[in-house]
C-alpha cells in the first residue's frame, strides 16, 4: 500500500466536511484522488456512496467534477446528484456536457429543478433543450415561469435581453426607506434571489435612480428614496453582451437596470454574469489570435480536428502563395544557397513582430484604449517602433551574416530585407485589426492569417528581390 | 464650416447633461470630438470651460480622457478636475498616467482626495508615490487612514492582502436582524462605502457565516443572524490574486471575507476588483502568447521597443539555430531547389499547429479545465489530433507537390515531414505548458518560443533528413 492510498482510507471520509476538505485542493481545484473516489463508487454501483460524495460539494464543484468524468461515468453519476444541488449545477456546465446531462433527466425532474433558478438561468438551461424536450419541460412548469422563459428566449442571443433576469426590486420614488423594507419583508417571494440595488421608478416604470441595498440599510426609515437615490447607468435590452461587459467594467457596476425601447424597466443584469462573459470574450480573442476554433472542453478528437484543420489548410494555401516568390527566383537560390538558409530567419522574425503588434492592437481595441480618437497617433507610433526594431535587428543579423559568410553584400541584403519585413509587419499588424473593426468584423479573427501571410511573403520576396538587385 | 463643426457649437453644450450626452458615444466610448473640445479649451487656457467639461463626466470617463490626452495636455487639464471627482479618478488610471498625475498634485490635495476612498484604493494610489511624496501624503492623513494604508502595503503585491479593503460589516451571531440594521444606521461612518454581505463572526472574530444584505432586508427583525446566515468561502490573506479571481469566478461570489493565519477576519474583497484582475491576467496571457512585453497604454516609442526587442532578438537566435540544419544540408538544397521552396511551408504549418495547441492548453490551464486529474487523457487526445491533422494535411500538400513537380518521392518527402512536424507541434504544444506549470512557471510566457523553435527546426530538419534518405 502506498502512502497515497492511505489518504484514501474511506473510513476517514465519513462527514461532509471531511469529504469537502479532501475534494478541494489548496487552490480550490478538484483533487484527482477525489475524482478517483467517485469513479470507484460508480464502478462499484454504490449509489449511496455517490450521493454522499456529491452531497458534500458546492454545486460549482459538482459541475467541475462533471468536466473531469468521461461521458460514461457522467451517466452513472448524474442520477445521484442531490435534487436541490442539480438546479444550480446546470447553469455552470459547459454546453456539450450540459446537453448530455439534460438528456439523462426526465422532463418533470428538470422542470422542478428549474424552479429554483432566476429567469436568466432558467432560460440558459432551456435554450439548450431539443424542441420536444423543451415543450415537455415548459409544459411542466408554472405559467409565470414559462412566460418569463419564453420572453427571455425571444431576445437575440448575446444581447442584454438574454443575460438579464426579469426579477427586479423596484420601488416608486415617493416611498420611504421604512416602507421599502416593509414591502420587501412582506413580498419576499416576488424578489430576485439576490439583489444589490433597488431601482427607483417613476409612474411610467422608468428607472430614475438606484439605491444600493447597503445604503438603504443605513439610511433613516423616514428618508424618501428620491432623496437617497443615485443616478443609474441603464442598459438597452438589445445591447450586445460585449458592450454590456464593457459598461460594467468601466463603471465598476454590481448590477444595472435593463430597459426596453420606451425606457421602461424590464429586468436587471448582475456582475456575476458579466464575469463569465468577460472570460468568454477573452477566450475567443486568445483562440482567434492563435487561429483555432473553440471545440469546447469535452470535444471528441474529430471535433477538435474540425476546429483546427480549416485554419491549418488555409495556412497551407497562403504559405504556398508566399513561397511562390522562391519558386520564381529558384535560379538565384541555386546560385547562392545561403539565401535559402537566411530567408526563413527574415520571415520568422517578421512574423513574430507582426504577431506582437497584432496582439497589442487587438487588446487595445477590445479595451477601447484604441479608438478613432487616437488611431492616427497609435499607427504612427507603431510605424516608428517597427522602423527602430527593424534597424536594430538588421544590424544584429547583418553582423552575424557577415561573420559567418564573409560577404558584405549578403549581409546588406538580409539586413535591408529584415527592415522591410519588420516595417511591413508593424504596418500590417496595426492596420489590419483597425480596418477589420471599422468594417464591423472581429479584428481578432481574420487579422492573424493576413499578417502571417504578409510577413512570410515579404520575408522571401524582400530577400530575393534585394539579392537580385545588389548581390547577383 | 463643415457639418461636423456645427455639432461642436458650444452654445448647445451648456448643461452637464448635454455635455455628458455629447461626450459618450452610443457604445459608451469617449467621443473624439469631445476630446477635441477639451484640447481646444486647454489651448485657449479657458479653465472654467475645462472645469465645466470635466464636471459633467463620470470619474471613469475622466480617467479614460486622461488616456487619450498627450502628457502635455494632461498637465493642463489635471488642475481642473473637480476635487470630489479626483479621488475616484486616481484608482482608475493606468500606472504610467497615474504617476504623472500624482506628480502634478500637491501632497495636501492628494491626502484630502484620498480620504474619500476605501483602504484598498488608497493603498493602490499611495504605493505608486515616490518615497518622499509618500511620506508627505501619509503625514497629511488622519492616523487611522495612515495605519490602514501601511498595513495594506505590508502584504506582498498581487496577494489578497493587497486587494482587500479593511472596512467590513461584521456582526456577532447572536444579534438579530433588527439589532444589526439599527447598528448600521448609527455607525454609518465606520462602514465600507458599499457592501454586499454582512459577515457573522464568533467571539474570536472568525467568520462563521455571511448574510447577503438583500437577505437581511427581507428577514423578520426578530430573526437571529445565526439562523439566516449561509456558509462563507474564506480567502487567505496571502493567497495569490489569480487564485482569488478563480475562487470568485467559480463560486460566483460578490464579496468574500479575508482571513489571517489564525482565521481572524481582517478585510473583504469585492467582485469589482476581481473584474480588473481577470482582465489583467487575460491581458498577460494574450501578450505572453504573442511574445510581447506589456509596455502600457501611454508608453513612449523607446518603451515599446524595449518591450518587444528582447523577444525578437531571442527569436532571431533560435531561428538561426533552427536553420542551421539547412546550412548543414546545403549541397542537397543546391541539388533540389524545390526543397528550399517546400521547407518553409512545412515549418509554417507546423508552427501554426503548435500555436493552436498551445493557446488551447494555456487557456485550459488558466481555467483549471486541465489539471493533473485529466492531463494524461488530454495529452493523449492532442497526440491523436496531431496525427490526424498531420495525415490529412500531408495528403493535401503531397498531392499539390506532385501536381507541381511531378515527383512522387518529393511529394512523399514533404508529406512525411509534415506529419512529423505536426506531431511534434502537438506534443510540444501540450507538454511545454503542462511542464512549465508543474515547475511553477507561467505556462504562457516561455512556451511559445520553445514551440516555435521546435516546429521551425523540425520543419527544416525533417524535410532535409527525409530527402537525404529517400530522395537523393
Amino acid at each position: 500500500m502506498t502512502p497515497q492510498a492511505d489518504t484514501l482510507d474511506e473510513s476517514r471520509l465519513d462527514s461532509p466536511e471531511a469529504i469537502e476538505d479532501f475534494a478541494l485542493q489548496e487552490d480550490y481545484a478538484l483533487n484527482p484522488e477525489y475524482v478517483e473516489l467517485v469513479i470507484d463508487a460508480a464502478d462499484a454501483g454504490d449509489g449511496m456512496r455517490l450521493r454522499e460524495l456529491l452531497d458534500a460539494l458546492h454545486p460549482a464543484d459538482v459541475a467541475d467534477l462533471m468536466g473531469f468524468l468521461s461521458s460514461q461515468y457522467r451517466a452513472q453519476v448524474v442520477p445521484w446528484i442531490p435534487p436541490d444541488t442539480l438546479a444550480e449545477v446546470l447553469p455552470e456546465l459547459d454546453d456539450r456536457i450540459r446537453d448530455q446531462v439534460l438528456d439523462l433527466l426526465p422532463p418533470d425532474a428538470l422542470a422542478e429543478a428549474l424552479q429554483e433558478l432566476d429567469s436568466d438561468e432558467q432560460a440558459a438551461v432551456v435554450e439548450d433543450l431539443d424542441e420536444d424536450e423543451r415543450k415537455a419541460v415548459l409544459a411542466a412548469m408554472p405559467e409565470v415561469d414559462r412566460a418569463a422563459i419564453e420572453t427571455t428566449l425571444s431576445y437575440p442571443e448575446e444581447t442584454a435581453g438574454r443575460l438579464m433576469q426579469r426579477e427586479v426590486m423596484a420601488a416608486p420614488q415617493f416611498w420611504t426607506v421604512g416602507q421599502t423594507i416593509d414591502h420587501m419583508r412582506s413580498h419576499n417571494d416576488d424578489l430576485p434571489e439576490l439583489f444589490f440595488d433597488i431601482y427607483v421608478v417613476d409612474p411610467a416604470f422608468k428607472a430614475v435612480g438606484a439605491v444600493a441595498v447597503s445604503n438603504l440599510l443605513r439610511s433613516k426609515r423616514e428618508a424618501k428614496l428620491s432623496e437617497i437615490m443615485e443616478p443609474v447607468t441603464e442598459i438597452a435590452v438589445d445591447l450586445d453582451q460585449e458592450e454590456v461587459a464593457y459598461i460594467f467594467e468601466k463603471y465598476r457596476l454590481i448590477s444595472a437596470p435593463v430597459v426596453d425601447d420606451g425606457g421602461r424597466l424590464v429586468g436587471q443584469i448582475t456582475v456575476d454574469d458579466i464575469v463569465n462573459i468577460i472570460q468568454e470574450e477573452n477566450r475567443e480573442d486568445i483562440l482567434a489570435l492563435a487561429q483555432v476554433g473553440d471545440a469546447g472542453r469535452d470535444a471528441s478528437i474529430w471535433g477538435i480536428v474540425k476546429s483546427r484543420l480549416p485554419w491549418l489548410s488555409l495556412n497551407l494555401v497562403t504559405e504556398t502563395i508566399a513561397v511562390s516568390s522562391i519558386a520564381i527566383f529558384q535560379d538565384e537560390v541555386a546560385k547562392v544557397v545561403a539565401l535559402a538558409v537566411l530567408m526563413p530567419i527574415v520571415s520568422s522574425v517578421g512574423g513574430n513582430a507582426g504577431t506582437q503588434t497584432l496582439a497589442v492592437a487587438v487588446r487595445a481595441l477590445a479595451s477601447r484604449e484604441l479608438t478613432s480618437a487616437n488611431a492616427k497617433r497609435i499607427v504612427g507610433r507603431e510605424v516608428c517602433v517597427g522602423l527602430m526594431n527593424g534597424v536594430l535587428l538588421a544590424l544584429m543579423m547583418g553582423a552575424a551574416t557577415f561573420a559567418f559568410y564573409h560577404n558584405v553584400r549578403l549581409a546588406i541584403t538580409v539586413g535591408l530585407a529584415l527592415i522591410a519585413n519588420i516595417f511591413a509587419a508593424a504596418l500590417g499588424g496595426i492596420l489590419a485589426p483597425i480596418l477589420l473593426e471599422r468594417i464591423g468584423r472581429d479584428p481578432a479573427v481574420s487579422s492573424p492569417i493576413l499578417v502571417t501571410f504578409l510577413t512570410d511573403f515579404m520575408g522571401f520576396f524582400a530577400v530575393l528581390a534585394i539579392a537580385a538587385l545588389i548581390l547577383l
